[in-house]
């Protein structure tokens, strides 16, 4: 692991998640370059004093010395953004496979290099959209893919927090503050943070292409560099209209995930922060309430559940589902799905895309110019 | 009462909600254009067969002729929508109020004349924005007006409707066929229909004027002459950005409006499928939930209430409190609120503002071009 | 109508229930015994000052007197308990149906009375069970007489208020003073005035009959007179168990009335504050929720709506089903139904055997000793 | 660990809820008296087959024979309930903690023994009723135990299950069937399954002492030999009522655990569904809505939680807080709660008295005869 050390937050998430099913075990890490901090994160997490490294540079260059069966596998990566392609694409080129934070890269360019070393190396890159890992978002997906709602016709999608509300980045919360710094953030505040959690939902569940955006990016508070709002309208390939709204300056909310798709005979709603209830609408019949654990579950649904119906599963055993899916993957097996490098350079698209019609007078950008719309 | 004969929808609610609080009674018609639904609906309601006439010309010249203290006071527009104007604007200068159904008009232009009309003949004009009329709405308007939740920054409005997901209005559903008929309904269908309703309520609410809009106008079902689905990006004064979706095709919806206003401080949200409650969230302290009837509440709100707290109140309840607010007006009592002549100006400037946004390539449209932005 | 003058809550929730269809019309009362009061509330109300009595003997000998087609209908008693079985008698005797406030009477004695009289007189007797009027309480039941659940195992019942927590009858609370008083409330004080409701909905809705009860009946105020906590056990016919709970000290709760009952193959949950919605739980397949004015409902409880789906009907409105269905069954029209003289003696004959159970140290206590269990 | 072989649910749940905060490590097991199914699970979880044992008797001989940082330091105890008491004290003798799962013991007797031997022993016995490990029952705990609500008057717990509603038990279902079985299970169906969870949870947030109880104990399912559902009166020290409602035949039910705790000044739920959720009803002021994660909760509840708010933990979490308090306790922290032989013989105490109740004429029974009522 590189980052995560003493006082992160997403690192510790990411060794929970790792160490819920039993599949990884962390064996070496660069925690921070804070020597004194990255020697306690290591001591506090019981590793072997030899493999708690100055700086990744050191950590690959001595894993790669190791025997195969004794050295790393894989390379999770909880830095700030702007260290995530470099770092990725030096793991990657020194053989190791890798599960990065979201946002995959600071540009469209950073992702295209890391798929490309991803690609030249043979190794796997996965990208934490934790939220894909939901079993009822996976219920979601498969019900959409299977045609039960008819051709979709919406989607809305909206991510509202606000915990920066107030100009906490200036006051010291470091969470708050490498995430409105453009050297770190890159182009987008929370457009990247989380507008990109929302895209990759949106188009992952739907199983649509949303090929053009019409967007408002707005810093509220004065003085922050980067966006701390995103209200967006989106064209979908197929003729789906689509609504995505990102905030972090939502006062009073927390982690407000919110996805719903309607078709020609009905619409699913989840939301994350009761992420264990799927509703489906229909226009000739009762509404269903879907639960995990519950009777009607697709086979992959409940193949991400750990316990029976009624016992709330959460963030954490979603974040496990991709480390999961992630781990069977790289066992051969068939099913173990995860979010990589296609997911990641979709939302980087996105992102630029946002960007460059905020700043525009035209309504609609194309996300991928490359494609045809 | 011009127009709600038998089988239609909302001449029955305008009964019920002006029945309710005994101020009004219903004394004479023209409920239909065929003389034997016009004669049924007569009887049904008990009026004298003398008070219900062929047309409103016929009305209008009759009620006028009566002594002042017989004839009636007040004339119900509940016809589809391009009878508001001409209808309105005749029984005003016949030298009656005026309870109109929504929207105004077909056009700015025509609600202009209506509100010179108003004026010219002294008398007044109101509109039925329903919503508004719930208790909790008006808490919610006291609450921001008064500054709970700081400068506001988002404004979100929503209205889903799913009934029109299929091609019902070319399978002789009524109240399908005229709303999405221009000839009848307007430039806008789910736009004029609903949309202008969530507008209104954005800014009731908020206190904010929107500036600009940027649109996405679809029509879903093949055939159909007019949208059903609406999203939009709205700038309002002061900074305030906001998201206005509206769909009569989201699959399964029933009618879903709802707001939801975040400032500096906390946010608050009320849908109108469970009106009685007002959830308000804040940066630093416990959520709160208000109540219909519980403690709280401010005089105006509480003055909308007829029952304790837990005995629910509803639709016909918050259209009553319109009906209410318009008689304590004529009486010349105060605090007696009812939507008019301004809510309906400025729905109309939006309808005309998202239309020809719409159908340009330009990201942001004026919604009243008279204004400086 | 007898009782509601001025400031009284129950008077003015039957007026509006029964103005809001057009069925009924209110001609005559005697509203209070304050001569002033009185008069006030008949002008208040627009009605003839001849038609506003000092007493229910003026009333019921005057009306008599006039013309059969000029005369009330019905008499509505909305007075404390202790005055409903003498005046619902003298109305019966007097030739005019009743339409009386809940609970019944203060005894089984004094219901069997009233049965007697109304047999006697040939006139109908109906009975405020305000929330069997509810359209999805009906579709509860429907849902339940043709076997949806298979056979009922459970019954829950529950009705929560806190607004008798504090001390508030002793502090002049009008409405709390004589609910808390034996001599006008009867035996019960809870028990009375909410667990009744609670206990006649449990029956109505399960079809079912209680058989016996193991009952704890508490007075939580100090210096109060009546019990203002029920918990109850019952035990029904045919092998379900049920529990019963209601309360006035239930601090913060507003009017918590909620059924929820379960047989073989699934259970349903209906709640008074949200009341548009009805949930069924299967065993075997998700979960629905029936909606008011959505698929799925049968035809009785979408005759009681008014509205479409999404519009909100509440409390007024379950009132007004009574009134319309008690105006309907007058005129002989099938399908009209109501709570009666069945209803109260039931839910008297609980009362009785609650208090006894209460008072003993054995465990059952029959509800009705004159039937074999 | 003992018990929790392949297939097993609550085996594996121990060990993701141990592994979550890496106080833990699995080291040895005797997992099934199946030997290869014991093996396989050894292997599975990555263990030196050397430390996968036959029986408990060999396990617990091999490691005591080990050096002291080389032995295991607790044993988790998680197979059906008959085998509890004779295992917990084996192990306590033996000089190992042991962290059992619920109930504690198939008698009064049974647990008094086990406290008996731990005192002995001076080992630690912990046990597993995990509802008491969410952060926000402990955040009600903290709030009664303050004196928010005033002095307590009602308290109402319930634990609805369905998954028993056929029988299944007859069908080849083993969580079902050594559930049903005397000899397996012990004097109670759902009384000891779950009824004890709730009643535990009852005592524990509310800080008071159930005195006297009143039940009636069914069984619905046909051939059932212990019972399936559960009602039940209480009477709590202070004068507090309580009711309590255990179900394994709801039909349709998850896993509905539920308390309501009303007091003088309001009052307060928590439902297990929807965990992170705590609300709070006052009788002069909104309701509040406590959050995980959230503004105002307590020290005590904040320590319980590992992500930000929005971020739902679950029940594998609430588990792992009572992995991580025990650990805190026998690192000798302070602060480090669990539960233990109090409330292991408190709910023995319990189901004893519900069975005496239950066949007895007389209303009530004490839960503690050797306590003074």
């Amino acid at each position: 692991m590189v980052g995560g050390g003493e006082g992160a937050f997403i690192g510790a998430v990411h060794r929970m998640a790792a160490a819920l099913d039993g599949d990884w075990r962390l064996t070496a890490g660069a925690f921070s370059t804070d020597a004194g901090r990255n020697r306690r994160t290591g001591e506090q997490l019981g590793l072997d004093p030899a493999r708690v490294y100055d700086s990744l540079d050191a950590l690959l260059a001595a894993e790669r010395a190791l025997p195969a069966e004794a050295r790393i596998d894989v390379l999770a990566i909880v830095t700030p953004n702007h260290l995530h392609a470099p770092m990725a694409i030096a793991a990657l080129e020194a053989g190791f496979h890798v599960f990065c934070e979201k946002p995959m890269a600071m540009s469209v360019a950073e992702a295209e290099a890391i798929a490309a070393a991803a690609k030249a190396s043979g190794r796997t890159f996965a990208l934490a959209f934790t939220y894909s890992g939901y079993a009822l978002v996976e219920e979601a997906r498969v019900r959409i893919a299977r045609g039960d709602l008819g051709a979709i016709r919406l989607v809305q999608v909206e991510y509202l927090q606000g915990w920066l509300s107030a100009p906490i980045d200036e006051a010291g919360n470091k969470q708050a503050e490498w995430r409105t710094d453009p050297a770190r953030a890159g182009i987008g505040g929370c457009l990247g943070d989380i507008a990109t959690h929302a895209f990759q939902l949106a188009e992952h569940v739907s199983g649509l292409r949303a090929e053009a955006v019409a967007a408002d990016l707005t810093i509220h508070v004065p003085g922050r560099r980067l966006d701390d709002d995103v209200s967006a309208l989106l064209r979908f390939g197929g003729g789906a209209r689509g609504t995505l709204k990102a905030s972090q300056v939502a006062a009073g909310e927390e982690n407000g995930l919110k996805l719903r798709i309607h078709g020609e005979r009905g619409g699913l709603e989840w939301a994350q922060m009761e992420p264990n209830t799927l509703t489906l609408r229909w226009l000739d019949r009762p509404a269903e309430i879907l639960r995990a654990g519950g009777p009607g579950l697709s086979d992959g649904a409940s193949g991400l559940l750990r316990t029976p119906a009624g016992h709330p599963e959460g963030y954490v055993e979603a974040f496990a589902n991709l480390y999961r899916g992630f781990a069977a993957a790289l066992r051969g097996e068939s099913g173990g799905w995860f979010p990589g490098v296609g997911d990641g350079l979709r939302t980087m698209k996105f992102v630029e895309a946002v960007v460059a019609n905020a700043a525009s007078d035209r309504k609609w950008t194309r996300i991928d110019p490359g494609e045809s719309v």
